[in-house]
């Protein structure tokens, strides 16, 4: 695992995803691994820390979510925007090279039989919470993140520095047709004085 | 209704809240009008478009989306980081004045019985989609945007123009205790090129 990776506590993983960036899902079944993009992904609950996401019926990473129960939820960097457009863009069903494609690269994380999306800058394994009329009627899928990591250049001690950290490692927020943006500039309020 | 407001066509009405902002969520019920901010708000389809959001129990403008069946999803600008953190952090419950402690100016557009949030980016008008047990079990309310309109100085012609509409008129993307980010630089990639 690489140096500047380290685990993120339960309490504080909803922050991770909670400023909306657009996140790769990847899942395993069968030997098998595949990783996909998703702009609507959001958190639904603080402790355990639950998020929703929305998987398309023709995604093959749907598939894996649905028979292995588990899956993986990162967020890709400024400098990930070609592979996160890449692999939003293809199915593993048409295009069996899809990852090598796409320039993926996966890592393990011990004791998680998981598909790690190398170079991003959080990963939540989340466990599925199995709600058959959401996933049928909406494609709706809520988990619960049973562990979470960061990298530690762009989020520590419970904090997200996108300031201070290189702008390559700036979580990215799809709008359509290629067109993204980058996440911005820090605005502070004091919560006491307000 | 301020000049620079247009209507926002249905189907690209998902491109206002596909980037993840923190959201401002307003109901009508009975003549009383209220309004919360949101951070747990995502897209879920794109035609006819619906989304999902998280509404704690607590909050009183969860009874009135439950009791009215419509509601308001409204883009807050950097501008408004005061308000929106002032209508997230107290409850009409035990503070009748908040809307105006917070400064927050409502306007009505014609055909619709709703409130609307003066000097937001964006307004999407929707209708509960009755999911009882999303809502008990969850807190997750999933709508169908039923109109939509944006300020034209910062989202036209189906596309957010952050990058040369002035800075206040940014989104904001919300992380905890009074801190925040704006949204930030366009990163476009050629679609055909990939």
């Amino acid at each position: 695992m690489d140096r500047h990776i380290a685990p993120v506590e339960l309490k504080k993983a909803y922050r991770l995803v909670n400023h909306g960036p657009t996140v790769l899902v990847s899942a395993r079944h069968d030997g098998v691994d595949n990783v996909m993009a998703a702009a609507w992904a959001c958190g639904l609950d603080f402790m355990p820390p639950k998020l929703t996401v929305v998987l398309d019926k023709s995604a093959k990473t749907r598939e894996f979510v649905e028979r292995s129960g588990m899956f993986v939820i990162q967020v890709p960097t400024a400098a990930q925007i070609r592979l996160t457009h890449a692999v939003g863009s293809h199915s593993l069903a048409e295009r069996p090279t899809k990852l090598s494609d796409a320039g993926v690269t996966l890592f393990d994380i011990e004791g998680q039989d998981l598909p790690f999306v190398a170079g991003c800058s959080a990963w939540l394994a989340c466990r599925l919470i199995p709600e058959p009329h959401n996933q049928q009627a909406y494609d709706l899928f809520i988990g619960e993140v049973v562990a979470a990591w960061s990298d530690t250049r762009v989020f520590r001690d419970g904090h997200w520095h996108f300031e201070s950290a290189d702008p390559e490692l700036r979580s990215l927020h799809y709008i359509a047709g290629g067109s993204f943006y980058a996440i911005g500039e820090s605005l502070q309020i004091d919560p006491a004085a307000e």
